[in-house]
């Protein structure tokens, strides 16, 4: 065990700029979803970037390698994640650019001053409260249940803490696309870019990206369809190139 | 020229129980579009459809084979396409079921009373009425762009028409997406199905079919993609299947 993980933990290998994450298996650990999200979210040279519920870190370290941000904020609430996210930070020397906040999301704008960023990204809690089977560990079911934020929640902040024309990119499930569209509608994020991504050619879609334009006009493209596994039951190139193979 | 024909019409046979429909060639002229609608709706015995926005009145008229709908009615405000559906119900012997109703949309809960449908199709203009270029053709440029009606007039009549737990089917473009959704969670009209068709599997979607449930709780299913042209340039199984050859 190298010196800077604790119990449980494990170092993973990013597969770019030779960087790597602390990650708890079972418990905090990124997602593909994470990964694609960085992918599709575009970030230019010097702007300032807010990750809402950052978990592991993994969303800011990667825009570090991908992007020239100037600087990139990840909001965590739970303790022992921010701590961890907050170690993998330094474990990479990015110290100088990545900024890890343990706090509320909810209180994003308060912590933060609004329209103080250019570009929010969140993979939020997937399911709402009263669905599905929550977890019995408290930190993996505040991570994937609407427990300590709503959907209207992160929707809310990233509307306020961003820039007039500031971008929003967020990672989802289609079953919630819906309350997605009409919240960001509602909030004047305007939806402007959607790409699906779906498991196999012949299946639905398991997560929608998206990207809304804090006062945008109304007009979105979506995009090609994003296929994770080929015929041959192998990644897709494009899923290679987002992981940076 | 058959002699329920006119000057610059057209009989097409629809490869479906020996139905044929009155085109005119470059002016009302149904497309891909209205063919997938009519496969997309679901419409169980003994229900009563609107289609507003009827044009030749092919979407009443592939759903009257295609389902055991008790009625059907296609709205339509232009007079000489009204007139052409008309004549293409008689001409298919289709007067039982099938009623072409001359009048304008935005009053259909007026004309049929509120709550009086179980199922509504649409397949409205596309184009908003600022936006792309206008045909000179004032009926082809009606049929098009939002001239005499809007996205919301067609959403806020639906909802209108519809009975509580009533379905309604549109087929749209996706650049107004955020705008369909956003309108159809406004008006409880709450969308639970989607499904995007892509000309190819590398290529940007060109139409979003979408089902919608008055008064419906907030859940939505995403379905996997319809794709028209397979790698070897020709329609794909399921296209063909949809249009019954």
């Amino acid at each position: 065990m190298k010196p800077e993980l604790r119990e449980g933990e494990r170092l993973d290998d990013l597969q770019r700029n030779g960087l790597s994450i602390i990650q708890t298996p079972g418990k905090f650990c990124f997602g593909m979803d994470a990964v694609l999200l960085s992918g599709f979210a575009s970030v230019r040279a010097g702007e300032r970037v807010l990750d809402l519920g950052t978990g592991t870190g993994i969303i800011p370290i990667l825009l570090s390698a991908k992007t020239q941000a100037k600087e990139l904020v990840g909001l965590e609430i739970q303790h022992e994640s921010a701590e961890q996210a907050d170690r993998s930070v330094r474990l990479n020397g990015l110290e100088e650019r990545v900024r890890i906040v343990e706090g509320d999301l909810r209180e994003a704008a308060g912590l933060f001053g609004a329209a103080s960023f250019d570009v929010v990204t969140s993979n939020p809690p997937y399911m709402m409260d009263s669905h599905g089977l929550q977890n019995p560990d408290a930190a993996l079911a505040i991570a994937r249940h609407e427990i300590l934020c709503s959907l209207e929640d992160v929707i809310a902040q990233a509307a306020k803490v961003l820039k007039p024309g500031g971008h929003f990119y967020m990672v989802h499930r289609p079953f919630r696309l819906a309350e997605i569209i009409s919240l960001m509608v509602q909030y004047r994020l305007e939806p402007k870019r959607m790409r699906l991504v779906y498991p196999r050619v012949d299946q639905e879609p398991n997560m929608v990206l998206i990207e809304g334009v804090r006062g945008g006009r109304s007009r979105m493209t979506v995009e090609k369809p994003l296929i994770v596994y080929g015929a041959d039951g192998k990644y897709t190139p494009e899923i290679y190139e987002i992981y940076g193979f």
